[in-house]
């Protein structure tokens, strides 16, 4: 299950860019579908995504099924013109399949058993959930496989979102022949577990159980494999429907829809076996940085699918309902943020869902038509933007190439939020943010990789908090600056191995040359602390701080207190023909800022558009319709944005701006060269 | 169980205020009732409530009863002149009943089975803990049924108060006999339930489960049957000794002690099937509104009790031992907050308990006769109050008639209260208290009644954010307003069917033709977002903001700032020969007075007294022994309260009030009219 | 297993002070060892435990015993003449056990059972677990019985640091018999658990369960024996351990290491089992007051090893990892902080751990040679420490006498901290310290000693919120202060006798007489409440107030404004020819230091020296070797400490200090007479 799908990805490459939503019409009566598909038609609506939750509607009785009221729905549809990307229907077992088979429900640590009444009440492990669900699966693609609608299939839905760890015996055996996989002899996972700490040596794979509630700190390994396993219990159930689709649709592209920094689900293992990525991505409207992490979710999407065009698989075209307090979308918020998603490579954009509905625990989540009907804010602005993107086809299958990458990696992530560490405040997504804003900020779009990807084609590349790091990896990095690289190493990285034992020999071991230093103790501040950095920079930083011995790094800023004053806190180490950057704490927001100014200038990494104003992002997309710029102001203030050549404005055909363009506040413009 | 009992009331109307306490002998040796009677004589107690936690003591094997010790309780309380409310022992089972049927002990959501060692470890459901019960107070009732010192049945004790919801498996069997009398039909079943949501649709009732822990979000509509169950076991519980109690006792009234606000137990259900409404009552003495929280649980209660007078079965002689840090009632607050009871309708003032324990849960839980004796601060107020009380018996059956009704819904507080809301912020209680607390400031005597009741005699009704709200009850409002009554609604009510169903069409769709508005988004402020109001009414609102159309209405205040700047926020309008006016924001308190002056003045709605200080609380009385007017002061300052005509004070004989009467802090008048 | 065991003592009388570490040689390849040992030997170890976790590795399969690789580790340590402490082996359990015995895992009170992964995964009452780790503890002690190396047993380690309490079947039948043992007759356990309150009363022992999860508030008696079962629960496995030992070795002295305040284990009931007490001690370097901390810890495992010479068994060389934030020690604090230890009464000085392990739940854990290798600040740190405690053999066997003693009492720790309490804000631990702190400031040392210790030797007795107290040691204090003793004792003291029962009759009643007042009520403060107090004494206090009526006694000072205004809060009693003062609120730390200095001074008890700068300790040990006088900086400031006498520097032979001593901030001196 670990090793990536070898089958020849079927491409996914729409003539224009897909508008749509989440199409449940069996929460309605039938005679509704006709202002559905009207109102579809009026919004542009190309594509919907269909049947995610109707298992118990096709299959009412165990292994009897009926689709004659969805063969309605698609027939209708399809004389719409309007492409189904069409769910499983898996996501969701119906009743009768836990009432026969109680053992499907998923089990906590504590060892509370979830039950129905919800979604997603199965255990990813489960013969008989997979079981039925493939059974399923071929039915539904065997009825469907021929049918005009059908234009690619979406497997599951949100893989993980609530069952992604299960400690149920099912999936305690189901974990042993992982792991009798992974290690063949209990030799090896003795090692690897270094279970000669606490007695805890296995005799025989038997023994071994998931990391349920123990007495106190429970083994690191045993947990990190767990979060492995757990992520492959749910990629055998997506990989088990697929096999079938690819028997029977060979010629039907398929996705599955991730969210965004999702720590159960890694992404990049998943892309691998997927025709086009996919993302959920539900922005908090009160965050007034709440499209900084958006476009950090972006890059990880578009870089896990390599790069090509990805789908915002869903949005809310307005409120939540699942916040503590749900902000709708401001006027324009919506189109604004759609619009980023575009920038950042998307070829469509789908919400969730079509017609908010009456009941259930989502009937306070917004909707294209909403409870009070089309004749609503909410309606005409999703309907506006329809009409935006239908104008602009050339912009689908269009690429970027940043050149910078930042590294993220879930291993890492499951390592290092673990307990019994110096500090429990470390956090890999905010060590993510913290690192891309600063870039976001300067108008410096970014490539989010994991750590095996190739880096050479980089100018720099940003090491964020990356605590597990394979040898492998590190010599990578280090040959990366020998060639000319630029690195920057945030503490706390390449601390310990793949089995998340420590790399011996001062910290950060196998990145010690490159860097041009040796640390000999962590020295986490307490709640609160901050500490002055003095030196060529000058700020302040928090959190955390290392007791750092040079061996050819120069120190940029010193520590201005403390226990550690005068000791290095960031370095800079000129190695082969690259150059190697160390921060041993954190840095506040604003010397971030002027830390990565100066790696990037460095590097020689420059900005899409010189003369950015503040708040407003830029990116580029290219492909065989044209070189695109687009231009999205999140900020408050009107602004005006110096342009570098002559362009069309696609949005605002009339007014070709000339040398420069000026944006309201959520104001976009998508600007192709005019000379 | 749904339907009200229709066995004809027995009335109770006792000749004079009764006065007295829990009382638990068995916590003593025999020897020490001989100084309890005496000290009860001194302190005017006339009836004590007693074996409420006897089970175990009468039947100390299964089905093996023997009272006689018991019985000398009552005889010498009989001897004493003492009236007894006679506990149906039922509240707390013995050892031995969950030791032979363990599946009698309830369980919660997670599965975590609640064991003995406390009180009420029962599940309301199990046939086993009923059949039990009912045998005992088969035995009990012909034993005293014709006992001289037997006044009144005391049926359990505050029911649900620590068992009020199980998930056990016997609650799962009951609760599905309970649905298919709700709903005949699992077809039906699944439209109430929305089970086209997430694919929940069942096949049959076998497949239905309590709404025990779930993956996420669970089954709105399945939680709110589930409140609505659990209710009903309890009233099953209640009902099923009442039936032995009318059987062998005819003439006996009963009643069961209702606890304030207490979201599991709805008073107005079971109200009906008690011959007097009861009602246990803490006050918090470190919080300085605690008079007015009380005052809104009285009203309650005697609404519930259809404006009889009502009993407070308990209160605490100081201090309480089940908050985290329990204040003693301060000099006179006790005689304060009993003679408030009293104003606000009650009949009887009791405490809990008589004497205070030496061991166990509540040993730190005040008593009349405390740890230290009787020649303490506590025994010397119960005694004084004893006597004031003794020396007006011309109170007892007078009741009051409020201008205002409020509305209260326990299924509007179960529904509204769930989870995947706009809003997690909303409290019922809350917004019960904010609209009620400005009328009692203004000393505007209310009835806080459920839906169902008829409101045509009122000059002004009050909707504090009824979420739920039927249609039936929506086009009452209507015709109320049309027909010249005086409506004020806050936002998110008139939102959902009995069904947690949206009302569709624009919120709140059934109330949109009297309040001339229709409101199209809700937009919840963040935590801590405060908004500025201005118009004829200028203040600040926090906590919820609605994108508001008027259709009619007049805005009386419009929102200041934020994405709702300029659109409505407070409205009134005109309708039929009434006014209805709506608060789509939570004003602030001064604000809040400020609007509800306005709707009351503009209703005709008049304090009860002219010119009352504030602090002070005036209420009315009237029966057959006259027309009673109470004076209270809540306040920390001495005041002056001007009289509106010649009257008498009952309290204070001597002094006879001319056109004015002063109380210091924690003064109470009770003042007859004298010319 | 209540009574002391009485086997004569194996005297534990080092020639010199030990110094050493946790030796856990099977965390790295044999090769390493040598390293270890050269290092050992560099750094003057003398001792090192071995053998904590290895159950696992020497009985690989049930019964199967293979100590061949011990062996080897017991031949090179006695080879290198270094002594082992020797484990028991016993604190975890193999992998093995628990597969076939899942019935030995323990269980929490909401039936959570915890799983391997740990440490400690057994419930105390198996019998299994027993009978499992006395079978290992035979083969091993027949094994080592007489190797060179063996020179102590620890048996077990940390009892109940992970495994406090269980709640399972197995712990439930093992209390009932305990509760047979106790009472002999249900009846008796039904007076002491006061079972007619809340219809509790057994008809048999078998009813009896575990305090498991409960509808509301628990039996506060059944909880107390539940932490009295719980310990000597505990401790039968300890005795069990134990019993072998002693018929195998009868020659070897025996230890368990303890932990610092930890509430499931009664070091005072555990001591005299034991031949040395030990304790494991880990500062919060970030907290400027955890040498105060550490000082009350000394003193009570001092106290509990009846004065002898005890254990530092583990301490941290730096940081530890189980804190949110763990902060390493920095420069000098080891050093200081160990010898704080050796002040305090301390023989031995040993590390948690030797060597810093690569993988498992501590690797963060700091290690005497850490990641970074020997060449580091901790390695020369600890190495250094090896020498200066070597140079001073003379200092072992040493011990003090204070005057004053401090009551602390596991019992009225388990019963004050119950809830359903007047406030939920009292703290056992807070109410030592913040007695204790005063007269540590002050320079005074103190013994922190149980309330059945013979109190007569002292000049002053301090009772600090002792909510359980026997007639007998309220009667043992009454007597102490007739016949001349000096007595201060702080509220909610002598409320309850060991049952659990109040002392009726006014508040503290079996105190009330030598206090000379009675206390009619409890009125705790609310949260952030604060009271200021008038009078001879004056200041602030918070928490807690009381309505003291005098009877005898003198107020010192009184309520300065509430309810309680004017009343007496601090008062002072002469009494037979002794002195007992009270305090009724908890004065803030400036006036508990202004009361204590004068109680102090009225009992005549000085510091150990007269002029002590703020921030330094000092103590004096006193033996065969000489009367040594330790000074220790605290503080932050170079201070200058006045000599008593003429003396020489232990520790800086070269620099005879003449009427004064300089220390740096974390200086130390170890003083002896010199004229």
């Amino acid at each position: 299950m670990t090793a990536a799908d070898t089958t020849p990805r079927v491409p996914f490459t729409p003539a224009r860019l897909h508008f749509g939503a989440d199409y449940n019409p069996e929460h309605w009566p039938e005679e509704v579908r006709a202002e559905d598909i009207r109102l579809m038609k009026e919004a542009g609506v190309t594509m919907v995504t269909a049947g995610i939750f109707s298992w118990g509607l096709v299959e009412t009785r165990p292994g009897s099924y009926d689709f004659t009221w969805f063969d309605r729905v698609m027939d209708d549809l399809a004389e719409a013109g309007i492409a189904v990307c069409l769910a499983t229907m898996t996501a969701s077992p119906p009743p009768w399949l836990s009432e026969r088979h109680p053992e499907i429900l998923p089990v906590t640590a504590d060892g509370v058993r979830k039950w129905p009444g919800s979604r997603q009440h199965y255990c990813p492990s489960s013969p008989v959930y997979r079981e039925h669900a493939v059974r399923l699966v071929e039915a539904l693609a065997t009825r469907y496989a021929a049918h005009p609608a059908l234009a690619m299939w979406h497997i599951g839905n949100e893989y993980g979102c609530s069952n992604p760890v299960c400690y149920c015996d099912v999936s305690a055996a189901d974990f042993r022949r992982w792991l009798r996989e992974r290690y063949g002899t209990v030799e090896a996972l003795n090692a690897a577990w270094s279970t000669t700490f606490w007695a805890q040596a296995y005799g025989s794979f038997d023994q071994v159980m998931p990391p349920r509630a123990t007495p106190t700190h429970p083994n690191p390994t045993q947990q990190l494999d767990y979060w492995r396993f757990s992520d492959d219990a749910l990629l055998g159930c997506y990989l088990a429907e697929k096999a079938v689709l690819r028997r029977v649709t060979p010629q039907v592209p398929v996705t599955t829809n991730h969210m965004p920094h999702h720590k159960p689900v890694d992404p990049y293992r998943w892309a691998p076996h997927e025709d086009v990525a996919a993302l959920d991505h539900y922005q908090e409207p009160y965050d007034p940085r709440t499209h900084v992490d958006a476009a950090a979710a972006f890059d990880v999407v578009r870089c896990a699918g390599a790069g090509r065009p990805w789908m915002l698989m869903e949005q809310a075209p307005s409120a939540v309902n699942w916040r503590e307090r749900n902000s709708p979308k401001p006027p324009g918020a919506m189109r604004l943020w759609s619009w980023q998603a575009v920038a950042q490579g998307a070829d469509a954009v789908l919400y969730f869902q079509w017609r908010q509905s009456p009941g259930g625990a989502e009937k306070f989540h917004s909707a294209v038509v909403p409870h009070a009907g089309p004749d609503t804010r909410i309606f005409r602005e999703v309907a506006a933007l329809g009409r935006e993107l239908a104008a602009l086809p050339q912009l689908a299958g269009a690429r970027s190439a940043p050149e910078v990458a930042l590294l993220a990696d879930w291993n890492s992530w499951w390592a290092m939020e673990q307990g019994s560490h110096p500090s429990s405040a470390l956090s890999h997504r905010e060590a993510l943010l913290r690192h891309y804003a600063p870039l976001f900020d300067a108008g410096v779009p970014c490539d989010i990789v994991p750590p095996a990807s190739d880096l050479s084609g980089y100018r720099l590349v940003v090491v964020p908090d990356l605590y597990l790091m394979s040898e492998a990896t590190a010599e990578k990095l280090t040959a990366y600056v020998r060639e000319g690289g630029h690195l920057l190493v945030s503490y706390f990285s390449g601390i310990a191995d793949e089995d998340d034992h420590i790399h011996l020999g001062g910290y950060p071991a196998p990145l010690c040359q490159v860097l041009g230093l040796r640390v000999e103790e962590f020295w986490p501040l307490p709640q609160d602390g901050r500490v002055p950095l003095h030196g060529e920079l000058n700020g302040a930083a928090d959190l955390w701080s290392e007791a750092v011995d040079l061996e050819g790094a120069r120190a940029l800023a010193v520590f201005g207190d403390g226990e550690l004053a005068g000791r290095p806190a960031l370095t800079r180490h000129a190695f082969g023909d690259g150059v190697a950057w160390y921060a041993a704490t954190r840095p506040d927001p604003e010397l971030m800022r002027t830390l990565m100014d100066r790696v990037r200038e460095a590097a020689g990494v420059a900005p899409v558009l010189a003369g950015l104003p503040a708040g407003v992002q830029a990116t580029v997309r290219e492909g065989e319709g044209g070189r695109f710029l687009f231009l999205l102001n999140h900020g408050a203030e009107t602004v005006t944005v110096p342009l570098p050549y002559p362009a069309r404005d696609l949005l605002a055909p009339g007014s070709e701006p000339a040398g420069c363009r000026t944006l309201p506040p959520r104001g976009v413009a998508v600007l192709q060269r005019a000379d």
